[in-house]
């Protein structure tokens, strides 16, 4: 198995030899080419999904406006998993697609329970990147609101360099519920 | 110590009665009083939060609008707790606040890790929790954005109905981002 997400593990918990060599029976490597779809809106999630390399984006069609709107991106070392779905095995509200080739390592729904079950120090580590997530997401729904447009995308900028080096600008601007000419208009001056 | 949170914890796992009583020491009962602040922006969040009954407000001051707008509520056995402002030990953005008489089991940031180092197994309870809360979270980011005011407002019903009950509609109308006006023209109808 690829060693990045064991390294990334690393970080938080100590895993024994032997713990190491069982956790990585549990995961698969997976292969996106750039546009190819990870999860579709109304499909369940049925594997918990770390990004090796690539790209992808999680989007949505509003349909008020007619177009997709971004809820999040996962580039290399993150996650890109509808948590909700994939916990509750319940029909995704969104989809997630490749925006460049992209490798995975996968693990399915009763693998997921049965690999926290084997290896309890995990549950740890999974408690503690939610936690991460978590503030981050309550951070956005905050300043989404309270920031203007302009310093949206400087929070962007700082806040994720970067997904903001490796996505192109008519993302970013979906992401941030701005047209792609604003963007263009600031980075001008 | 008030048994609500072992309760609610026995849900998910299973103690034993000597983990329960280790558990119980790392805990303290707070009351607040309607109006009281729990924790105020700027401020670090020193504890996690466990609603033993009562409601609280998150929320922050929208300086464009120039009025408060609502995070989320949080009433019987749900968390009040700003998670990056705890996890980090850094200043909150927002604040919590009592709207009516509250009690609480707190525990220090500290004693969490301490508890959780002493029993390992109630990673899994906060693990679970979280993702169900992430879950909730993103649906809420996708629904802003793809809803009408009313649809807002008759899903915060249908997922909410004991915070629809508790909670002035004033309130419920500034979680959903409309006037007070327009939830009392819905409720006519």
């Amino acid at each position: 198995m690829h060693p990045q997400l064991l390294n990334n593990i690393s970080n938080y918990i100590k895993l024994t030899p032997e713990e190491k060599s069982l956790f990585e029976t549990f995961w698969t490597e997976k292969k996106l080419e750039k546009g190819d779809y990870l999860l579709r809106n109304g499909e369940v999630c049925r594997t918990d999904n770390f990004v090796i390399y690539g790209t992808l984006k999680a989007f949505y069609i509003n349909p008020i406006k007619g177009k997709e709107e971004i809820l999040y991106f996962a580039i290399d070392d993150w996650w890109a998993t509808d948590m909700e779905s994939f916990q509750k095995q319940s029909p995704s509200i969104y989809n997630i697609q490749a925006i460049e080739d992209t490798k995975l390592l996968q693990i399915h729904f009763n693998s997921f329970q049965e690999m926290l079950n084997r290896i309890p120090k995990l549950e740890r580590f999974f408690r503690i990147i939610l936690e991460n997530y978590l503030g981050s997401l309550q951070r956005r729904i905050i300043l989404n609101n309270v920031y203007n447009a302009e310093q949206r995308y400087f929070d962007f900028l700082e806040t994720y360099p970067k997904i903001a080096e490796k996505v192109p600008q008519y993302l970013i601007a979906s992401y941030l519920g701005v047209s792609p000419e604003f963007i263009s208009r600031i980075r001008k001056k």
